[in-house]
């Protein structure tokens, strides 16, 4: 194992990181002037055997400025942490904690008592600069992201820049984190961008097995009882004709019983990538005895969370486009610029929609309640479920409140999916742990209408018709133009 | 699509190769005293744009002869073949032709009368050297194979060396062969091995995901009425409580039915892969209207075929080695040279097998009974089932008929799985098609251990104990010595 070099330098802080929305609970530092990074590089006896490989990644750690004056968190009563250790803030590492879900979880988990760290490669703000794509709502750097939200809670996430297909770079933010829980959302998320052409459909698949694969090898090598919370999505079941039970389904079959894996049937190369995460996972459980919870999310809308509205540079993405955009936030730009909703085929798809308030709990929810060594825990992480004309019919009807003249046009399904088919999937045992849910009809005025409409003039709409087809993916680069 | 250029050696062919076994039905050619190779390679122009990428691939193609005077081969009535051309011989390229149960097919539907090419990237050979390991049988070279078969039968077959997760090299042998049918064993197929060390765990499933992906992309781009078989494996079922259907299982649910993919419980890294390739298999019949077929295939044993039994030059490879090697194989060698059969813990462990003639039987059926577009059939590909305690019974009971003490120990499992347990998979699809078993009973004695004990000099007993732990697997390359 390579031994880290560390090197330090002073950078001044931005002006104007201050609260701007509801006050904390918790005490705020003094504001600091500026600020110590350290730059963690591989020495350069490693770069000199590696020859020609380009480094891929840099470690910057914030955490040179007093610790919090934060109370402990609660550890889990089901923690690993021995009982002469009790108030240890559990350590989370975020992957992925600089995209939409993932910022807003660590945050979330931060704010909560948790000690988090990020690990990025940041690799989804590069997908905007290829595809020609941006946030509805202007974000900051996560560097900045982190400064404040420094000054504001006293709270430091520190930040791992590397990517995980990297073995080299995974093992060390794991030896020098020390992970207690890993929420892993750091995968290519995009079905339509798995679907462009072939190197993004082989990227896809290759960078979410891969990275997975690292991460249950870390775990096992480095962290064996820390707990792997692992973003699936519930596009892997897809949509059979009977209920779609949690993860398991018992069936009964000439005579015998058995409870088996739930039978996936993923519609593209991104939901496939998931589906191979689930099946690789539950195998480490059965030989290793990993600890992993899989939580089959449904599409996530919404931006605010208590933690991202403390100020503007913690905003969230906000993505509207026909690569990234998912369904919910796409209409409600939509409405907002006077954009006719796009429903793609007859509208009867029907999926499972959670706001991203309840993302946040969901996975805090799953760290409380860890898997057992062995155990792969499986829930269906969404609250209510439409159809996609529901959906346009509620964003109208939203809308018309609004003064909004929303109208609605269907366009050629760019996807090969079921237009109606019966769905009826469960989705209890997050509820059972805790969840309380925010439903659509309480948020999608004010949290999300007013919310496009405060920044519809940031929006680009070239970008919303779909641009990607699920029949004519081919095997040469495609360029993507908005 | 780059351009070839083709550029020409002679060599003298190799003396020696002339029949040694029972005559063929087929006409021979007369014996060549020189072969023309046909080396083709990119072009200038790709090699200087492609900067620092080494060219990983060449192209042999021995087709230079002249063809073969045999009858052309009765195409499959459900062949997509214009009716304009009805005796064109059709097309099959196999993928992985030069491995155990690649060599043994490719023969084989050569000798029917397919014209066949294999493309073969030759690391299976690459892989003896680095784990120490041999084949029991002498095998000759891939160009002297096919040498030595044209000159047997006067049968041209073509050979594409290079690897199938360079779409390049891939696109390349699509557009020169133009198949009919892919068979594709072109995979890292020992569970062993991809779990040796994390680097062959990834190596397994990004050799195989990916090159599966690129298969699919090159048959939608330059094929797409070729029919895709490929190799699976009955290991991706598990050991459910339930009986094992042939790929997808009836289930009634809440007062619902619907069919669906039969749940998959994989107990390796490699038999994970195979069930990431179903699942983008599966996905691509319904997106893109993929004809495909999955073989889900049993473990294989004997190394004659009527093919390989020709000539001393066509003998296959026979894997006997704690990695490679597969159980009954194994216990032949075992019995042959008096090494105690190992018995991996409580001996209950149970699959199904086939001899190695059944499967070219299976793979020439299910090439002549291809999928339709958008069909995605799945048979399960073996002929009996026997517990590894039953395997071990029946090589003492026939060792001891040829004068062998056979004893058998228990060794620790270096697998995890389970050791007793209900198993019953169905495999009447293959049988309904037309395939003739040939049962272990009648194979066993002669087939079997007398073949193994004609090789027991060159057995290398340090290779026969397990050397790979489910469990000890880490992070480190590991380096396996016999």
């Amino acid at each position: 194992m390579a031994h880290l070099l560390s090197t330090s330098c002073s950078i001044k802080f931005s002006s104007g990181c201050k609260r701007y929305s509801k006050p904390l609970n918790q005490g705020l530092e003094a504001f600091p002037t500026s600020f110590t990074l350290q730059a963690f590089k591989y020495p350069l006896r490693s770069l000199v055997s590696q020859g020609q490989k380009p480094l891929r990644n840099y470690t910057v750690r914030a955490t040179t400025l007093p610790i919090s004056k934060e109370a402990p968190p609660q550890p889990s009563s089901d923690t690993h942490q021995t009982s002469n250790e009790p108030s240890k803030p559990q350590r989370v590492m975020v992957i992925g904690g600089d995209g939409y879900c993932g910022w807003a979880t660590a945050l979330h988990l931060s704010n909560r008592g948790y000690e988090v760290a990020i690990v990025d490669s940041l690799i989804r703000r590069y997908f905007d600069h290829q595809l020609g794509t941006d946030s509805l709502t202007p974000i900051s750097s996560i560097q900045n992201r982190l400064r404040c939200w420094k000054s504001l809670t006293g709270k430091s996430i520190e930040l791992y820049v590397g990517d995980i297909c990297d073995f080299e770079f995974l093992s060390e933010t794991f030896q020098s984190f020390e992970p207690d829980a890993v929420v892993h959302f750091g995968e290519q998320r995009s079905a339509p961008y798995s679907m462009i052409d072939r190197s993004r459909a082989v990227f896809t698949q290759n960078n979410n097995v891969i990275g997975t694969l690292n991460v249950l090898f870390a775990i096992k090598e480095f962290r064996e009882q820390c707990h792997l919370v692992k973003l699936g999505t519930m596009g892997e079941y897809g949509t059979p004709n009977i209920d779609i039970e949690e993860g398991y389904i018992t069936i009964t079959h000439n005579g015998r019983t058995d409870t088996l894996p739930y039978p996936k049937q993923a519609s593209s190369f991104y939901h496939l990538s998931k589906v191979h995460d689930s099946n690789n996972i539950a195998f480490t459980c059965k030989a290793w005895g990993i600890r992993a919870t899989d939580l089959n999310q449904g599409v996530v809308y919404g931006v605010r969370t208590d933690e991202t509205e403390m100020h503007e540079e913690l905003c969230n993405r906000f993505d509207y486009d026909g690569v990234f955009g998912t369904a919910l936030n796409r209409f409600c730009v939509q409405a907002a610029v006077g954009h006719p909703l796009t429903v793609y085929g007859k509208g009867g798809q029907t999926r499972g929609y959670l706001d991203i308030r309840d993302t946040v709990q969901c996975v805090e929810l799953a760290i409380a309640n860890p898997a057992q060594p062995g155990e792969f825990l499986v829930y269906n992480q969404f609250t209510e479920q439409f159809s996609v004309n529901e959906l346009a019919t509620l964003v109208t009807k939203a809308g018309e409140k609004l003064g909004l003249n929303v109208q609605t046009i269907t366009v050629p399904n760019p996807r090969v999916e079921e237009e109606e088919h019966y769905y009826n999937a469960k989705h209890t045992k997050l509820v059972e742990l805790g969840l309380e849910p925010h439903l659509l009809s309480d948020s999608l005025q004010d949290s999300l209408l007013n919310f496009t409409i405060k920044y519809k003039d940031r929006v680009d709409t070239k970008q919303i018709m779909p641009s990607v087809s699920w029949r004519k993916i081919g095997v040469k680069p495609k360029t993507i133009t908005a």
